[in-house]
């Protein structure tokens, strides 16, 4: 019995929507694997950033259909000496450069098999120095969805090079936290699951913010206060800071990557 | 026979493109019903903007094949007591949250069937406060793209929350007109009908836009003249203001929503 | 036997990703032809630029399978006595407005056909004066994906309108050249292929851009020091200028259709 999930390969890429390469990549799949179904995860990881990339991957990978090929390209050392793999976990396949973008959502699925895709013949005639998205990984997923075996790829790898979220950090009695994404409407979601959350916290908290404290949760947008900063758990599974119909990350003037301590008051 | 048409699922959201949102609907449709066929319709509605939604889908959806299913994801409310629902028209069905988003273009293909979506067999075992789009009604939609009937998503309800476009409203012996979008290339799309139109002026007409009578009007973009405002009937069926290969609402410095008099110089 | 390539639909528009037309598109191909399988290969060609929708789709075309139709919206002609073409090429079928935005990436893979779309029968039953891609190229290239020859769409044509890439331009010892693009990162796509590069350069080079004097080649971005800017061979065969994990064009103060001077320092 084929897996029907097999065909299906989901693009996630720093390219943006701005330029041709999506489509290119589209292109060379449609040519190799005409009947795969191919799925735009997101294109819109920041630039060359791999634990943006580890991050969008990670809260989506579990909606996809089981046997989905994941076509990772976020990609800062193309045309160095950095390997390109195939990883096959306990539900999924990952193609992409082994930078660590894989590592974090491969390791929590289950990682079986690790191939270092040396073998040319899956890739396209020339390959270039700068766009192994289009000359190898979008191949190499192709003729994957084909249903070729992953040993055909080429030699196994015993280890992917691994890259984990930063985590929160305890600082006396605070935890230190880290702006993981801003989401479409503003949101700002912070490195720290709900269960740590709870974990940590005994009593009311304070979440300070460029010199404002934070010490509302509400369990939806609806529930909320209008033009009030407040706490939630986001549809991630991580906590956010939100503000209700309003961009919180703006008013807060906070960005990606910033620091937010979370105390008690 | 089954009905073609019926495996088409159309998305209308206001997520954008920087996001893994739609990426993850098309997992969990894929998950479902790996045979749809998934457009997107926009994901660019203005957030949380109901007018901006319920536009976007009345001038689109006569494009798309009988039996489409719209998912439509604008959704304000989520996690407060408003309903999810499925409707069925005419030629299409619609699925979304019952905050007024679907009425006018339901309403105008003729509403034969209101659903409330009260069946949790057809939602995601887990659902969210937040992300009703991921956990309700994409995987509504794909189990209705399967030929699932109707019946069994859920109990019939009697009425949709209506919700109309503003109309033109008389002031003296002038209208006043409502912004209803800025297009892609900044012309600006106002709320009367060509037929409107016609009907109100009898002779030459003034729009005021910020201390700017224009007078012109030009079938098409490549009649007018450079640099000079006109009027046009949009390909909306709207009347809409431009300026020859240029972005009108630039220069006029008009957002969406302004309010713009049409009056008899 | 078919040509299962004939199925894909490439959309190349400069409708950007902020309104409803690429989805209305979509709905009216899958209405005539349900089977068609529809790229976006891009949206994003700057509004009314045939420069640049000929530079996207001469980049890009070579990278889809045999029998693709391409369906090209940049059309600032619309509703003018412009003609409409389907174009049959050596591998492709090109569907769009005669104003040259076809004719490089057509002639460069051999034209063989060329028919004036004069059918009504295979628009949509009302053309507006301002939408051709909803009512006529998006009709005839999903008509053309059923398989109908193209002798049916019109009558035969002898020539298409000629546009070409504006070429490097020689003045005393130096080269100008023109910014044909700024791809997502920032690079600085160049009107120069690496072998009219080769050709000219004889030693050393310096390409000045607003008073800075650009010297280094680098193969790949991860070979370049950081923060100077390098030449390199951009994935589409023309030279680029690039900053390592930067954006050059930011960095230096380059816009499309900038001119850059090439010399022997």
């Amino acid at each position: 019995m084929t897996d029907p999930g097999k065909k299906n390969i989901a693009l996630v890429t720093d390219f943006g929507h701005k330029d041709v390469f999506v489509g290119i990549l589209k292109g060379v799949i449609s040519s190799i694997s005409p009947g795969a179904s191919v799925i735009d995860l997101s294109h819109e990881v920041a630039p060359q950033d791999i634990l943006h990339g580890s991050f969008f991957l990670s809260v989506s990978a579990v909606y996809f259909p089981r046997g989905t090929i994941f076509c990772v390209v976020v990609d800062p050392g193309v045309g160095s000496d950095r390997r390109a793999v195939l990883v096959k976990t306990k539900d999924y396949y990952f193609v992409g450069p082994d930078n660590g973008v894989l590592w974090q959502t491969a390791a929590e699925n289950g990682i079986e098999q690790i191939i270092h895709l040396t073998q040319p013949r899956y890739f396209l005639e020339t390959v270039s120095a700068t766009f192994h998205g289009r000359d190898i990984f979008a191949p190499v997923a192709a003729h994957l969805s084909l249903g070729l075996e992953i040993e055909k790829f080429g030699d196994p790898a015993t280890s992917l090079t691994p890259f984990e979220f930063p985590g929160p950090v305890k600082q006396d009695n605070c935890l230190i936290l880290t702006v993981l994404h801003i989401d479409t409407y503003g949101n700002i979601i912070l490195n720290i699951t709900q269960d740590e959350f709870d974990c940590f916290m005994v009593s009311d908290f304070c979440l300070s913010v460029n010199h404002t404290c934070i010490t509302p949760f509400f369990e939806t947008y609806a529930a909320a206060e209008e033009n009030t900063p407040f706490v939630m758990v986001s549809s991630s599974g991580y906590m956010e800071i939100a503000v209700k119909n309003k961009n919180a990350a703006q008013i807060l003037g906070v960005e990606r990557l910033d620091q937010i301590t979370l105390s008690q008051p």
